[in-house]
């Protein structure tokens, strides 16, 4: 493929690009040995320390971005996964989209165009929290929801879903072959640690703003949810933007897998700080004894 | 006046509203008894503790923003300390944008609509790496760039400048009145520290990227460069958009005046977690015991 040259970083929960991928096989849970709570926070240090000087390294190369796509059920620690990881990236390079249900004037479009016009910009890094995904699962949960695209003819909706998958492969493939390298996360939280984490949430009065009675009524389309995201993932992990099904029902252990596929990535990227044309050494040159006599 | 209460934060650099500011009076250096960069430091590493909290707050309270204006001349500092402040600052609560030469489609609005659209949402900080102001100082400076804006009928730019000021003005009052608290610092470097930097980038290969021959270039305008401030910082510098002319010649004392103006300012928004009405909470108990059974 043309364009930008980059294998995705192997993982154990790297989602195969042959269609295989299976959610009941996709662990929620880290690996027995890998339960350390201050290991995983001291690895997720270090790799934030890392990733701050990889993005001042995408800055100053510009000529490439990367996108990373956060999806998951309710809970699973989307915001706190990006706050974590990203928190110690200086803001300038770093653009976080948090897309809701889409306005009137979303729906005036097409479903990409929301996500398309928050693509980052060349040098940097952008965050979709959530993402043009919600297309193939809230609305594949909730068909209804196509009502409102006003789309030019009566549709089948399970005649739609394929050429959205496909839709979303080109586009990635696009960007990609632009410049951005794109990352998806799946973050894989169990249902029963999804109820512990609800009831905790009830249970801290100061926590209750984070949480709405329609959360609940979500948890109980989830096997309809779980049905989406494998297909989801099947359809669309190819090496130009793979996904990562990575187990959320311990964050610390999550946050650190996440940083070490971003840093990895960004390591992968070939990028180095820009050099400088012989003539334009020779400008500067010319300015520095000129600014010698100042 | 209506809206949002919030005095601004004193300080020997707050720029007073009366029009009486002299740039030839305005310190490009800390006092003497504040230059120990150790602590500093220290002092801004504390800074960073508060505003990381303050964030979430603004956040979640979510009436309310922050934009934070930073002019200066070239190699005053802005990169640096909008990096140094804001790293450790979630990134999903932060917007920075950093206004280069404006695009022809800029160039076919009014000469605020790129900065309108740019504006904090509600619960975010948004930063603003250049701004409008550039239209009263690199504009001014070289009133030639009025002709790409066709403005409507020949202007005197002489005559224009003070209805530039009134339309700023009035915009940032507006801005504050509908929730959003307006904070500008210009960074205030010596002719002779831009010197020593410029010199300093030429000398060091791997920073020459971060420079051009036409940074020297402007430099010859000093003088202008600083009539324009003068009169830009005393026509809007207002209680509801105060103006800070901080010290620039010692980066980290410069950063620690900004952090502490911005942790200052925010302390003083009355910021608190939403609370959840008691129907709310009877609804949240009802589904606890839904979720009890699940």
């Amino acid at each position: 493929m043309a364009g930008m040259k980059l294998e995705p970083v192997e993982s154990p929960y790297l989602v195969p690009f042959d269609g295989s991928f299976r959610v009941s096989k996709a662990a929620t849970k880290p690996p027995k040995d890998m339960r350390d709570k201050d290991e995983n926070k001291k690895q997720l240090k270090k790799q934030i320390g890392q990733l701050r000087e990889l993005q001042q390294q995408l800055y100053a190369h510009d000529r490439m971005a990367l996108l990373l796509v956060f999806q998951a059920m309710d809970a699973a620690g989307k915001d706190g996964t990006i706050r974590a990881v990203m928190t110690g990236v200086n803001p300038a390079g770093c653009q976080v989209y948090s897309f809701k249900a889409p306005s009137s004037e979303e729906l005036d479009h097409d479903f990409l165009w929301r996500n398309y016009r928050a693509l980052p910009e060349r040098g940097r890094i952008g965050i979709f929290n959530r993402s043009h995904y919600e297309e193939v699962l809230v609305v594949r949960v909730h068909p209804e929801f196509l009502e409102k695209q006003m789309l030019p003819e009566p549709i089948e909706p399970e005649a739609l879903w394929p050429t959205r998958y496909k839709a979303i492969r080109a586009a990635e493939r696009h960007w990609f072959q632009s410049g951005t390298a794109v990352l998806k996360f799946w973050l894989n939280v169990s249902k029963d640690e999804q109820r512990r984490r609800f009831l905790d949430r009830i249970d801290q009065p100061e926590a209750n703003w984070k949480f709405s009675a329609r959360d609940v009524e979500e948890r109980k389309h989830w096997d309809k949810y779980m049905a989406a995201y494998q297909d989801a993932l099947r359809e669309t992990s190819r090496p130009w933007a793979p996904w990562y099904a990575v187990p959320a029902d311990d964050k610390a252990y999550m946050r650190r897998v996440v940083a070490d596929i971003v840093v990895q990535t960004l390591k992968r990227m070939g990028l180095k700080y820009p050099s400088v044309s012989a003539a334009a050494r020779a400008e500067l040159l010319a300015r520095r004894a000129e600014l010698e006599q100042d």
